[in-house]
């Protein structure tokens, strides 16, 4: 058998701090359906999670209980340490099933059977797959329950990385360092789009000499030509042009852990213009990963960034950063703390974080990223990448 | 410009569809949040389904509303063919907000505009994406309204085909093809598993001389050795051994469609047991493929495939197969019609479904799939790759 992805102790450690959180809000148990909610707390990793699923706390209860489709329960003895008697499976005849059967009937019972059906039941009411029927469908199997929005419990917990984590952030990162030089080689003039995503995917999956890659939470994404302000469209079979600016954000990916990393290119010689917009977005970029220490909270981390764009008189409303590490598709985001106004999460040490500053105008965008991590006293970033504007 | 992925007329024929089917169920309106949904209603297409959004369609209005986040307001008039008017985006603090600020409060001020706000709106319940949060807040901003659930609604009027879809299916099963003989080649003693899933995405992307192809909306999944009953489970570093059973299920993608295909390989000299197993998958797919035909229904295919295995003893109780084509992640199921007992859906020409059939033991499993489309009087796979064992 391979090393565990992560000590018991670790999970232990896990499910400590999220039964205090879940103290603090009066919880008798947390049904975490967030894939990304349910590997942190009990090492689970399938893509299993287009059928609902969900990990279950109780105040009671040591091991958390897993719960899933069926064909799923060896997959979670496979990844997970827990006992055969916390891992339940519903029937197939759940499963987008044409008869009145959903499979958060099954995991009501659950909660019933662990005595918690007429307790306070913390629900990621706003997680991605955890719909709306899942939740009416709690709601009419346990009438006698409370429930109480508990979204962000476990990603809270989350926030603040082990050693561990940061050893495979930083395994993802030379992962996103090799797969940026592969984009950036591979973007040239009447080159299709899909050739740039394929050369990226290879760096991605083949990963270092001493380790292959996971596949990331988000595809990579490189809008170009007048797509540049476009930032999520995927590629097409559109060749490039000279004249394009092409935006490349990418990330390895480890267990699931993520270090993202966003370069600009520009297929010829790109005009004084954008490369003064590129020397701004590093000079902002800079002054915020300066500003980047424990102590200091994200609002003022962004306005570090705000106060060098406002000298070029340029305004820019989007945030520039968030928390992230943990995830599945759609998203490495952990949707906690954001680099932006109005955000007084006050940082310490390893924290993490993407900042992803860009500037769009009429004409074309540049944008640039750093993953960084809070020190004990400032920030580093993950990855070892030339801050500037490429071209090919 | 690149040729439109649709005519404006195959989606005036969908909206029009969808209509007739939102009259059916007395609704004044949908709001549509399932990413496959959207695409299919107006075009739209981007890695942006990890924030709220949604296309609204009302009875009076003869073009859908597409409402999105700031930033992905170009991306819709880049991929939708959607006048300035019906393309409604929310600011960028509605996202992940510390603020009591949700991006459906903004999709119910856009249902509330279309003077729906105190009708009878249809919801796509149990879509992935569309949260209980969505919904709480929905209820809470439009008192007035009547939500009824419509979770299939679009989905339905999905399963039929036109000839443009069936053309990109036919581009993503030549894709198909070229990435299950990429993944066969590649699995081989010592060989890591990513090292196999990087040769699949190779030929994924890659697509053929005359096209790309895109991301598929479910990762190339290989369980291999004691894990192949662990179909969710994905590639890790560990290498490939003697004696292991290796099952590859991956599909190419066109414009998000999708052809799937599935097959068993063998490390090494598979016993005689395994050959055997598999030869009872393919009598049994066969089976199934000659009863699938215009006015059949879906439990009957199901059985034909039952009755063969029966003859060998064996019992198998999950499903077979489903309607698929369109998707996003994590699925590229339509979750309407499956090829089950006790779905009685009557198959109609230019439907299209996954086969996956498998049996699984306490030793190991075989699998082995096709996408099949229902002809006029018959039906025809889309790809064309033996129906046997592999080995290496």
């Amino acid at each position: 058998m391979p090393q565990p992805t992560f000590e018991r102790s670790e999970y232990e450690r896990r499910i400590e701090q999220t039964k205090e959180r879940m103290h603090e809000e009066e919880l008798d148990a947390l049904v975490a359906t967030d894939p990304s909610n349910m590997n942190y707390l009990t090492g689970y990793d399938g893509w299993s999670f287009y059928v609902p699923q969900a990990v279950i706390l109780t105040v009671d209860r040591d091991e958390p209980v897993w719960v899933g489709r069926g064909m799923d329960a060896n997959g979670a003895r496979a990844t997970t340490q827990l006992s055969d008697e916390s891992i339940r499976a519903y029937s197939d005849d759940h499963v987008h099933s044409p008869h009145d059967l959903h499979p958060m009937d099954y995991v009501a019972d659950v909660l019933a059977e662990l005595d918690v059906g007429d307790g306070r039941v913390g629900l990621e009411m706003d997680a991605y797959y955890f719909t709306a029927k899942s939740y009416t469908r709690l709601q009419k199997n346990l009438p006698e329950a409370t429930f109480e929005d508990a979204t962000l419990l476990v990603n809270w917990v989350r926030v603040i990385k082990s050693d561990r984590e940061l050893e495979y952030m930083q395994e993802a990162a030379r992962i996103s360092e090799e797969a940026m030089v592969a984009g950036l080689d591979a973007v040239e003039e009447g080159v299709p789009e899909y050739e740039a995503a394929r050369a990226i995917y290879d760096a991605l999956i083949r990963g270092t000499e001493d380790y292959g890659g996971d596949y990331p939470s988000i595809v990579p994404l490189m809008p170009s030509g007048d797509h540049t302000g476009t930032p999520h469209l995927t590629w097409t079979d559109r060749e490039f042009e000279e004249g394009d600016p092409v935006i490349i954000e990418l990330s390895g990916c480890r267990h699931r852990y993520h270090s993202p990393l966003a370069r600009t290119t520009f297929v010829g010689d790109p005009p004084a213009a954008m490369e003064e917009r590129m020397e701004i977005v590093v000079e902002g970029l800079n002054a915020a990963l300066d500003a980047a220490e424990p102590g200091v909270t994200c609002e003022q981390v962004e306005k570090a960034w705000r106060d060098v764009i406002s000298t070029y008189d340029i305004e820019k409303e989007d945030r520039i950063g968030y928390s992230m590490g943990l995830g599945y598709p759609p998203d490495w985001g952990e949707h906690t703390a954001s680099l932006r106004p109005g955000d007084e999460t006050v940082l310490k040490e390893n924290m993490t974080f993407h900042m992803i500053p860009g500037l769009w105008f009429d004409d074309f965008g540049v944008e640039l990223s750093e993953t960084f991590r809070v020190t004990s006293d400032g920030a580093e970033t993950l990855a070892e990448f030339p801050r500037k504007l490429f071209s090919t």
